[in-house]
């Protein structure tokens, strides 16, 4: 028995023929394609190109034609409670689905964050407790957008039909042991053993627990609860992701599409953005923190930032690697905290810069305070009372609890914060309140 | 801080030394080292002697001092409904426990036999509905004695205290996602591929589900639940017994010992005794099938049965190696179904081997019927009337499912059983009802 090929649409004789590729299929939208680093499956071989189980465009077009939105799954792990720019060029994304009118089905893993990793070995997987998870849940959500301003939100809370948030407790919760070996079922030692990261353990010799073996499973289970058309993820998130794509074939249902986006790179230009390793700007952050940092980021990442965090048409932006660089950092400053908050930001930082080069006239403006009477290793209130901003330890131990006390535009906000030596402090500019700046010399 | 050695009891002065190993421990009982393969842990190292986690002498004496006797675990897999030989040397171990004063502790896995596999790729991990189970279980039970004759029965089930039978459902069917979780962080991935099976097909490329390993932890679990002093097994679960010991100090428990009894060899004398390969002796068979086939068994492993399958004094046996092969089938189908049984089960024997020979007087008893008229394939109810031995075919029918028929020995249980051709027959006595046999002729 053979299976009969689905006609071929033909475009009507009077209409001339659609600039389209010979699937007849639109080419998918630039606002998806931006920044993508990968999507799968890709869709070739005979008839893939019509297959909306094979190819995005198809399926796009197929819910188009139905009226009905594609559900589109991100999941995020409520360990921590800061969002930085790392993070958010995903939100951004799943945003562009929204905006398209598609639904944004965010997961947050309050089940596994609970569990955490009982051997205790891991120091991803900490564990939770409960109040701790919810707690940063609503961080999570608030820094979104969830009761906030739409203007500066991240995800669309308002419009009714486009956000649904789920924790992964619904359906874990209940699971119980034949489940749970259906689940592992579904995989082979092997297929997880080529993993990255498990390969690369492996083979070092170094131990793997069994239970990281079901991690991926769950994260594949998340993707049949909620149904999912499309999952984002970074792009260490593929093989998580096509977990997804096996459980969801298991269970009976179309798999998903996996779309993946780059890692961000770190404020050092090197290193992936991670809270770990200090390079991070968080949208916690104020205006004048997250600009300063943003105008310092490497050339070379400049246009990452660029692509992945902002809108602006690569094609119209300005040669000058400089200005370049500060709409990048005006441009993302602008889009969480607003333009006159933005604007005011460029021009503190550029006094700040000013300052902290000693150069010209603004550097009248940020006086000199000398670090050679300060005994080291200093703690946070201590360096205040000692460079002479805080008349004693204890008025500058309340200003720093205050939050009145910022280190190149950061905020200090432990009052016990240590600082090994003064080259660790030399050339930074100590702000007290708004107007009160001090660069610190080693001389 | 340096801990104190427990005090050495010296020999009171007035008695001669007793022989005892230098540890001041008695030796094993004999009991419990006869076709012993393997114990563990073996108790060596300083202090290991009098440590009773150590050393199986030292737990069996402080059992005694205490007045607690010891947990003897034995799994066994509900999947089947007979029990054979290979199974009841463990049987036999368990029962001798039972008898110096422990606990057999029994614990039928009906949760996993319900799960079985679901990838539906593994032929020893069949699923079974939960009806199946119970049924099995029962047989089992009955076939273990429960209910029947306690002169016969394998297991002590009269005496207050000697046994309790547990079904792994009961833990297992309440274990929830972290709890699973927790079971599975207890081992890791090298320590699964170190498991020789496993290793085996992971070199070979075979693919290895994830939920086969969760069943030597779930099994391991069975032990922490019963609290298990000892384990009794085959060699071939040197690994699941010793995953009991880890996941018992997991849950602060004392890990258990495990003693290994050899895989009986079947009736070919090479392979494992095994329902799949047919050279099994199940204990439900009939005195004269189960004493023909022991009368068969090959020489190099008469010993193998003398040791595993009977309480006979090794060094007091007939040196004669057909009186050895005898006894050795007489004694266990006696153990089995009573003195008087296996005596006549001897004797027909004796007829029925004769006859197939075709040698001396014997052999008259026997007539011969040819095969030259069957038409091949034959099933077994043509057979019988196409021999002459029954009038019709559902005069034949209806003998094999009253149970009268025989095939050397054996019970013919299905009409419908298939002969593929005269050499599969020729040689073999047919019997119909106590009195009439045939020595099938292949002329």
């Amino acid at each position: 028995m053979t299976t009969a090929q689905p006609p071929e649409e033909q475009p009507p004789a009077d209409q001339p023929p659609a600039e389209q590729p010979p699937t007849g299929l639109p080419p998918l939208p630039a606002w998806l394609e931006r920044g993508m680093a990968d999507l799968f499956p890709a869709g070739s071989g005979a008839g893939a190109c019509s297959d909306p189980d094979q190819q995005l465009a198809a399926r796009l077009e197929e819910a188009e034609r139905a009226g009905r939105p594609l559900r589109i799954k991100l999941g995020i792990d409520p360990t921590g409670s800061d969002i930085h720019l790392g993070h958010s060029l995903l939100f951004r994304k799943l945003r562009a689905f929204q905006d398209a009118g598609h639904i944004a089905v965010l997961i947050i893993g309050d089940f596994t964050a609970r569990i955490g990793d009982p051997t205790g070995k891991s120091a991803t997987r900490v564990q939770l407790s409960a109040a701790a998870v919810e707690a940063n849940a609503a961080t999570y959500l608030q820094q979104l957008g969830q009761g906030q301003d739409p203007e500066r939100a991240l995800l669309d809370f308002e419009t009714p039909g486009r956000l649904e948030v789920r924790r992964n407790s619904e359906w874990l919760t209940g699971l119980d042991l034949p489940q749970v070996i259906e689940l592992l079922g579904i995989s082979t030692v092997g297929q997880m053993l080529a993993k990255e990261d498990f390969s690369n353990r492996y083979g070092s010799g170094a131990p793997i627990s069994l239970h990281e073996f079901l991690y991926p499973l769950l994260q594949g289970y998340d993707s049949v609860q909620v149904q999912a058309d499309l999952e984002l993820g970074g792009t260490d998130q593929k093989f998580n992701v096509a977990m997804g794509r096996d459980l969801q074939r298991h269970f009976g249902q179309r798999p998903q599409f996996g779309m993946l986006l780059p890692i961000l790179p770190g404020l050092d230009g090197v290193q992936k953005m991670s809270k770990s390793l200090g390079n991070t700007v968080g949208l916690a952050e104020d205006p004048l923190s997250m600009y300063s940092k943003l105008e310092k980021v490497p050339d070379a990442v400049v246009d990452d930032y660029l692509t992945l965090l902002t809108d602006l048409d690569m094609a119209d932006l300005p040669q000058n690697p400089r200005e370049r660089q500060k709409l990048m950092a005006l441009e993302i400053t602008q889009a969480r905290h607003g333009g006159p908050a933005a604007a005011a930001a460029q021009v503190d930082a550029a006094k700040l810069v000013a300052g902290a080069a000693g150069s010209g006239a603004a550097a009248a403006e940020v006086p000199e305070a000398s670090l050679a009477a300060v005994n080291f290793p200093a703690k946070a209130f201590y360096l205040l009372s000692a460079v002479g901003l805080c008349a004693s330890s204890s008025e500058a131990r309340r200003q720093i609890q205050g939050g009145g006390v910022k280190l190149d535009g950061e905020k200090l906000a432990d009052p016990n914060q240590e600082f090994a030596g003064p080259e660790v402090l030399a050339g930074k500019v100590l702000q007290l309140g708004k107007k009160t700046f001090r660069r610190l010399v080693a001389g």
